[in-house]
């Protein structure tokens, strides 16, 4: 189902021009307009869905392997020395549009870090005890 | 096929312990020992694939799926109220491990951003002029 007010589906379904690099049935691959770097597309599907958890599973499946012919069509077009799949689910994690999307970002020679963090130390204690709560939940899904 | 000097290799065999939170045939998911946040986990095949455009698409296309359910769970056993999926390719792109994995990064409100930049401004002729390129790449695939 389309949803009325989101503006991916609506870029999904043709209904707002974008620069399409890809489509077919389920999905459309488009340049983003405010790019990390020269290339970065983005991964719609044309039904909506809010986040991975959300999407159907049999899409789902379709959805990394089509990434990475991307990545690769990048760089053998673009000249760029890799590339990130980036994935954002909740506000909390910088998903900006609440329809799923996932984001393929050529990376070039001394290009700027886009994905950085701050190595946390936790003791083997705290692993072990983390570790333990999600096995649990995963069992009772 | 396993790669002898490569430590997830190891530690998707069992050889170097870890703090796993799921394993089957294909895959072990381990806890990141320098973690982003609380929960941060890493989603390893079990053979030797150096990044994703090597991967093997039938099990290619199991990872996103799993990855969902991991999220998920994460989410309702950690309290995160959201997570990024981030697979790095390339040196040039923040891989440091040259065994594929995903990361499947927990957030919480008010953590620091892990995943930025400054949004380019293209003008539509240079990025039709990309798009081109990249869907002329995907068409010789």
């Amino acid at each position: 189902m389309k949803k009325e007010d989101c503006i991916f589906c609506k870029i999904a379904a043709g209904e707002i021009p974008s620069c399409t690099i890809y489509e077919d049935e389920d999905v459309r691959v488009i340049l983003d307009l405010g790019p990390a770097s020269k290339g970065h597309a983005l991964i719609l599907p044309k039904e909506h869905y809010d986040d991975v958890c959300s999407l159907d599973e049999g899409l789902a499946a379709k959805l990394l392997p089509l990434a990475a012919r991307i990545g690769q069509a990048m760089k053998s077009s673009l000249g760029c020395a890799g590339f990130n799949l980036v994935q954002n689910n909740g506000r909390a994690a910088g998903q900006t549009v609440f329809h799923f999307h996932m984001h393929v970002i050529p990376r070039y020679e001394d290009g700027a870090d886009i994905v950085s963090w701050t190595p946390g130390s936790p003791d083997s204690g705290e692993l072990a005890q983390t570790a333990e709560r999600i096995r649990e939940a995963l069992e009772k899904q």
